[in-house]
């Protein structure tokens, strides 16, 4: 329902199209004279409107196909194929609809937000030993220490700190109120969200032998790939002798917490919630699922899915999907069980005896 | 035992009794003579004072009645008529004596906290184009950006940021440090502590055909009512293409984590900690413990409770509480049965082969 | 292998020895000619280059004695003997070689980090009845409110908000974003990293008659102890009557969630991501794995260590090791055990059944 343009602002259904082909995307229009029909958002199929476009990203949702209210719709040849009668609206062909719509959003999205002007806030604190590209957006309250780098390109919100002598790649995307520690490597297209913490001390303490802790000062420090997100309130800890590290493409979700030395490889995306104790290494492609906890100096392979919720207590060496949350039940019904957890051994047991009896009958 | 208010200042019982009854509770005094007895504070019935207040709200604390050292204390008529001899206190009768607490308790924090003066920081950076009502406060460092509007009465703490064309409501309280993204939607009375970040993008990427994930633009927004109170470092995402909601007189409480296009329904409080993915919808009067989980795309009815830490993974269609935590144990105890855990569909097989047998031998 | 100073900046190996002298350590050096080796860094047995000191804390690696390029390594006398050859590089001895690496690494990370200059940065905005030490460093954009009090040679970050009549001690160090409330007392020697939130208001709500929630003003405060330490994005709530207190020597990591008038006592250490509830007291010298969660109300003795993921429920009495978290699985094997779990009280009954006919069995 979001009507993101107003008429006039609105492109053309063709100009649309012509977009998506400067990304690699070639969508066929069954209907050529739907060309000019103006687009001024994007919803879903059951909530877009007459002048938005949809999209179909599964076929158990066909059945909505003949209701839709909106001007055009993407599907799959298969799924257009599926249709009695020729519906009120435009279809749009495509194979990857939901890839379609995600950059179909992407160019709404830009199209509706003013572009940051370039430029450095007079409130901003800027060192003069950093080195900032020339289009690159400082906001409000910002504070940039000594021999910072920003590349070309990179938005910076209000009240961000980024830390001396770490470096910043072309075209980030900082939101307002993101803390960047000392000596941080970030790559190219990053972005943070607000109130994202990165390269904070690793939790690092020797026992003293009169009592208490000794810090374990982390000298380490933090190596953010190109194209990766990170979400708001995430904190990524820096290392405490080597690097803690985020390679290329990896998304994180908000309220992540990644612990000194982790490792994370190339698209891993991780959900909400999840914490990563320090040391471990994540592989390439992983899927980890909301509030998930993964215990320290771990090895994960590529290709793993961990379930939401999933305690990884042990490494991973073989893909595949792994889980381990505990079913949740009516109240009562669950007080009975839970008592018999704490029992299972003794059950065990029981059965055991049971069996051996039980041998023994059938031998007499 | 914080005397909050110096002699001088303190209110006489009688006073506090009036302020109560504006607000709608009509509490008694059992001895008239005690009306002019000064208050400087509120306390337990443990730690109070003489120159206190306290309140008994759970009858199992009758005990402390006998040995209370406070000014006054509120109880019920029953829990009065229990009392062998008459106290040294001064005693106000009211039927909900937590509630009365939580209004004394309200009334001796704004009377000690200093009102913060109305308008506006040279150091805050506004937007020409924002609308703001006469009598804001916004403290240093606050940034306020194009098209926002703030109404009446509204208290922003220092280094706030509000984002491009975002509404804030009446008598808003928002601490230090909170971060509103743009176009977010928040009525009156909210208030939201520090760190807390409302309307990120919620955590969307499609699969792309060349590896890694197209970012999917977040184009919904976040909808907050009135009365809703948002917990220090709590974040809430905005939606994918429809809002995020959280209905009139929600209370989150901190480091909790709100998905893309959730909504929650009025009053349901929500205790630290807890992680809701997207698309999720929870009624209205629920209860959530501490740090449950709560899957995406689930429905939850109205009143319902969760217990702490459980993990809700399939859709609740009854009221009544629910619960899942697994119960902790020593070490040792805990490795023999987590062992256990690990075969029960074997345990189970076993069982029900021994059942078999057992039928056998009946019937021979 | 992070070279931290340059060949000039390098002290000697005897001036890393002295400088531990005065910290209390004795090392001893194999070898008097190793005196004079210039050391840049410190690194791990299998990274640390040829002008870098390493160490081992732990018999398990003793192999990596045989390949390690370190110029200089601290082991135990007892790891020396085992040594076969010669090594090439110095051989320093102390009998704990991982507190030695705290200090040194300390002392590297103090070398490298350009010294904060004393003096309050002009944009910062300052209550003139606040009261502030000589040699305090007050970064950007900071805030501090009235009638706050900073002891001598504190270091406070960009954009810290310090609110009206809270105190911080001696020689604290606050990075970047720390938000602290009113009226909260913090000692000396402690260090708050970026986003964290001390003395938001506790979870307090009494239900209101006619409905929804009436809000308990949080009246008490938060008492902060000696060199405590506390992560990024923690949060640690104020006290509802009474305060909410951290003891001395206490470190907490990131994304904890401290309720009110939680007692934490001396020298425990916790993990990330952890909650705990209202009200609850854990005792000194306790150690709580990261992602437990601990209920409201409880008693936690001293000396428990708590496993990583543990729901804490009940109080513990008993020093020692408790553990709770639910094995996981691979996704197949794990449904089959999930399955189980909801029906282990009638698991248990199928067991009692065929007890109590296997006895009849017996006594035919």
């Amino acid at each position: 329902m979001p009507v993101l343009l107003s008429a006039e602002q609105a492109p053309t259904l063709e100009q649309l199209l012509s977009f998506l082909q400067t990304q690699g995307l070639q969508a066929q229009l069954v209907d050529q004279t739907a060309a000019s029909i103006k687009i001024q958002g994007i919803g879903s199929l059951q909530n877009a409107g007459g002048t938005e476009i949809s999209f179909l990203s599964n076929p158990q949702w066909r059945t909505q196909l003949t209701t839709c209210q909106a001007a055009a719709v993407i599907m799959t040849a298969a799924d257009y194929q599926s249709l009695s009668d020729k519906p009120p609206y435009a279809v749009v062909l495509f194979e990857q609809p939901y890839l379609m719509y995600a950059l179909l959003a992407q160019w709404f999205d830009q199209s509706r937000i003013q572009t940051l002007p370039t430029g450095i806030h007079p409130t901003a604190v800027i060192d003069p030993s950093a080195s900032i590209a020339d289009d690159v957006h400082i906001g409000p309250h910002c504070v940039i220490e000594a021999h910072v780098t920003i590349g070309a390109g990179s938005r910076i919100g209000a009240g961000c700190v980024i830390g001396n002598a770490s470096s910043l790649g072309k075209n980030a995307l900082l939101h307002a109120g993101v803390k960047i520690y000392h000596q941080i490597q970030i790559a190219d297209r990053v972005i943070l969200h607000s109130g994202c913490v990165i390269g904070a001390d690793g939790f690092g303490f020797a026992p003293h032998p009169e009592g208490g802790w000794a810090k374990i000062a982390q000298i380490g420090s933090v190596r953010i790939g190109n194209d990766v997100e990170i979400g708001a309130n995430t904190t990524v800890d820096r290392g405490a002798l080597d690097d803690t590290v985020i390679a290329d493409g990896v998304k994180l979700d908000n309220q992540i917490m990644v612990g000194h030395n982790v490792h994370i490889g190339t698209q891993t995306a991780i959900a909400a919630c999840v914490g990563i104790a320090g040391s471990t290494q994540i592989g390439a492609r992983c899927i980890v699922g909301g509030a998930a906890m993964i215990s320290g100096h771990l090895q994960i392979c590529d290709d793993v899915q961990i379930s939401g919720g999933t305690a990884v207590t042990s490494s991973i060496k073989k893909p595949g999907r792994y889980s381990g949350v505990y079913p949740y039940a009516e109240h009562k019904d669950w007080q009975y069980n839970a008592a018999v957890i704490s029992q299972l051994s003794q059950l065990r047991k029981r059965v055991r005896d049971l069996e051996r009896h039980d041998q023994k009958q059938k031998h007499k």
